[in-house]
């Protein structure tokens, strides 16, 4: 099983670790796999971004931007239907071939459509892939690396250049390319070569694109998480913006286009600093995993950081561009600068309202923690939508769109949503579940760390960790628990540093974290604790007691009880 | 222990019947019974109204409004003095007491300080209670019925007409009340006399103050309650108010008190007309029972209801009224005409955000259903605050008033607030919660009822409830279990009848409950259904698993999955 095979090597590079294989199916032959690598393609990195409608027929369409990414697998799909055929038509033995032609550039660029045939070339070789075009449904999409090279395609993923995969590709090899028209720097077509350089102290989910968190035990050491440790979450390459030529662009508004230099974001409006923590949807994404595997970056519980950003308001440049209330817009589109091989930018929308509202806090960051804003966080602009899932944060971003609708964008419509967990890939329809906006009550233990040894001796324990809501909702009370959660004591809560926690913020516009603190002495007669956290936020909601009711496939607002379990020293 | 037995007899009343005493105190000695009992006078029924601050030496100022009414136990205690003092001095034998002399009302009347002696009349006795006083933290309040009559002080609650409690009374008389003077009429004295009549298919859970909500059979019937069925969750006797005298008066404002009659809230500003749920804190709060008991009426899963109501909205009457932006108000305080024997009014306040926003739909209610307002919900004027826990929902409504605090009433700052499950009558401290306003996500089911035998030959079960969450947050899925909480399918909503579900409400508006219907085959080799529902709102946040991690001691707040065993028919 080939197919099969190419799945699973795709999965141990990490970039698909939790990838599940369905049963391969004959009416949608290649939506099982393509899907999960054309994910993998269009949103970067899979943290957020499983299989576009795997599996659901009408998810055709959102499958087709990521296809040419998939080509690994379609190419192994395909050579399983020629070895098919070979087998019954009991085809003659290859034997040795003879030399194959040799092709220049511009004659394998006639060959870019089904009519006239697709050949694309892969360091000089020249491949006809045809076949491969007519059966997939998808098919057309493929011809945007018709005629030319395979490589700008495959090059955002280090996963295409597998022996397997090449050995795939090498049954359509048809020829040469000319070797003056092999000028293709590998190097060069790496799109990531230009990310910034990062902490080394970060752990990193994914490289390609760069998805890391901050370890643990020092992840609540500071109210404002300084910017290097802030978790890193970037669906595609980071852009290269030019400061002194950024133009952010506002459209949907009566009197068209407005377009706004950095200069003038920063002169021309009312600077607001906003402190806000951001939680990535996919945050204990790893928990959830260990009740059952779903699709998406396997991040611990520190993919959630807290800082202080600071920008005009975007109820201030709405205004400014000529919003009159009464129109027909209910959505906020926000386009970034970073793109796709297609030109596909990452995208996502807000709800109106909260993008107008006075409390809603919503602005155009030009810094973070009292700088101009890290390349990794969305250099030169940023969006800071507070109280709201980190995907909608949009960064480097390049464009503002009101609109009747929201955003088609893949992750706002099939992806960063949640389901039921009796919703497998076979069922989901991404339609009956709204986008994620605002998160529910969170909260995590930063110490003791997962098997960590307590000094009997000491007497007690000091366990240490972080809460916050979505939608501006304070923490009011974070629980804990020494023995499995059959008895509670409250934790201390932290605000900033040197600032009165009575001093709360008004209601509804809590948008950072809070730390919290419990010391207690530690229970005689065990060797072992099982501490538990859980939060209640000021609508008194509270997080679920166990992860596997609230399984969903895509691994998403995964907020159980946070659970680590410690030895006690004998002496 | 006859201080003991006089609680436990209370207890038995049903209107204290999830009191669990503490140990007596002999530093605080009258907080642990008076309390309570305090409780059952000031908030009426204590369905939301724990102790107040009991056990907490700062509530003596918050147990003072109730004291009266304590007078039972109160007496109780210092009965149990008057012993002790009597086995010390090693008394005579009380013997055959002479006859009592006769006192004239007048007479009477003066003795109505600490200095002058305190008498009270009872039932054409006189008693001289000044001894009681005078051992109390909180005697000066006792004054307000010294002179007259206890029976007005009483009769609110048909428990103080005890034999004990007499009994106890008794070792105070002094003499007899003249018998021209013995005018009072008990019917006359009840205050409920005048409540309106009820259906009698509600389920009561206290008559005096009436506190009932409809069989679960019943609840969902209807998206819109019936005003008939809708729970009735009264603090004091129902007011009686003529409309055509009513004002209302909004205070707090720089120009001055501003008073409305009925007329003027009917023609002066637009009616708005907001369908609304409106639930009790305590709703649930029998499961919560189960795990350990707590204080408050014992109200089943139907402590929620869901009406139209109609009228101005407060938006509007307040910047009629002159509110001008960028004072110092932060609240809005609602005071009805409902009022206990110290002129103390039903009062709750709500962030003065939410009255002003246009998205915050609060209005004065004098419709319910089309119709004018029932008694039972707040004739002539109620306030309605959508997506607020029910006791912001001030009915006969009195007096508006801003204010840079928080309302001072009992049920704002000692009552309707959460607590971690590790927090006693000993430790709590009411100033470390904030008061509800908004509740968590809640569903629950309302068919099959417990204990039901479903017919096997029908081969499915269809399993009905509701689902509603606080703030606005729109219900997006309802998931329902059959087995316990292993497997899960996913309930389909029901709107308003006839109407798409696909109309959802603006974001954050979504006022009214979903109810939801599910239609599964029976599972087979199956004697026995544990059924669960667990409901999803727009900010992702769920139910909790159990309802033990949530207990608190006001049994409020009870939002765990709900559960139903059914059995199914052999046949």
């Amino acid at each position: 099983m080939l197919f099969l095979r190419t799945c699973r090597a795709l999965a141990h590079t990490g970039l698909l670790q939790t990838h599940r294989l369905p049963p391969p199916k004959r009416l949608v032959p290649l939506s099982a796999c393509a899907g999960a690598l054309c994910t993998r393609w269009g949103s970067g990195g899979g943290h957020d971004s499983g299989p576009r409608d795997h599996g659901h027929p009408s998810g055709w369409r959102h499958l087709l931007a990521g296809i040419l990414a998939g080509g690994g697998a379609v190419l192994a799909y395909s050579l399983l239907e020629s070895q098919a055929q070979q087998a019954a038509t009991d085809v003659q033995a290859p034997g040795k071939s003879p030399p194959l032609p040799i092709y220049t550039q511009e004659e394998v660029a006639k060959h870019h459509s089904s009519a006239k045939g697709v050949w694309v070339t892969y360091k000089g070789g020249v491949y006809d892939i045809t076949e491969f075009v007519s059966l997939h449904p998808g098919g057309d999409k493929i011809l945007l690396a018709a005629g030319g090279a395979l490589e700008p395609f495959w090059a955002l993923y280090a996963v295409h250049n597998q022996e397997h995969v090449l050995e795939m590709l090498s049954q359509y090899k048809v020829g040469e390319l000319r070797e003056e028209d092999r000028t293709l720097d590998s190097s060069s077509l790496d799109p990531y070569a230009k990310d910034p350089p990062r902490h080394p102290v970060l752990r990193v989910n994914s490289q390609k694109p760069f998805n890391a968190e901050p370890p643990t035990e020092i992840l609540t050491d500071n109210f404002i998480t300084p910017s290097a440790f802030f978790f890193k979450r970037n669906h595609l390459p980071v852009p290269q913006v030019d400061p002194s030529t950024y133009q952010l662009k506002i459209q949907g508004l009566p009197g068209g286009t407005v377009s706004l230099s950095l200069e003038d974001l920063k002169s021309r409006f009312p600077k607001y600093i906003v402190t806000a923590t951001l939680q990535c949807a996919g945050n204990r994404r790893s928990e959830m995993n260990q009740v059952k595997q779903v699709k998406g970056l396997n991040w611990g519980i520190a993919a959630i950081s807290n800082a202080t950003w600071a920008g005009p308001r975007l109820r201030d440049v709405l205004l400014y561009a000529g919003y009159k209330s009464g129109g027909k817009a209910q959505h906020v589109h926000f386009e970034g600068l970073d793109k796709d091989v297609t030109g596909t930018s990452y995208g996502a929308s807000i709800p109106l309202g909260k993008a107008l509202s006075e409390e809603g806090d919503v602005i155009l960051a030009y810094e973070m923690n009292g700088e101009d804003l890290p390349a990794d966080h969305g250099f030169p602009v940023r969006v800071v939508v507070p109280g709201i899932v980190g995907a909608r944060n949009v960064k480097w971003l390049d464009k503002i769109v009101l609109s009747e609708v929201e955003s088609s964008s893949h992750w706002q419509q099939n992806d960063y949503k949640g389901f039921s967990p009796g919703t497998d890939w076979d069922t989901v329809d991404f339609k009956s579940a709204p986008a994620i906006q605002e998160l529910p009550v969170q909260s995590a233990i930063t110490w003791p760390a997962e098997g960590a040894v307590l000094d009997h001796s000491l007497g007690e324990v000091t366990v240490k960790g972080y809460a916050w809501s979505g939608g501006g909702r304070e923490i009011v009370r974070v629980d804990v628990s020494l023995d499995g959660g059959k008895t509670w004591q409250v934790a201390k809560l932290q605000g900033r540093e040197g600032e009165a926690l009575d001093l709360s913020p008004p209601p509804g516009r809590a948008w950072a974290w809070k730390l919290w603190e419990l010391s207690a002495p530690l229970p005689s007669g065990t060797q072992e604790l099982e501490i538990i956290c859980k939060a209640v936020d000021s609508s008194y909601n509270v997080q679920p007691d166990s992860m596997a009711p609230i399984w969903n496939l895509r691994g998403v607002l995964s907020n159980a009880w946070h659970r680590v379990k410690v030895k006690i020293s004998e002496h």
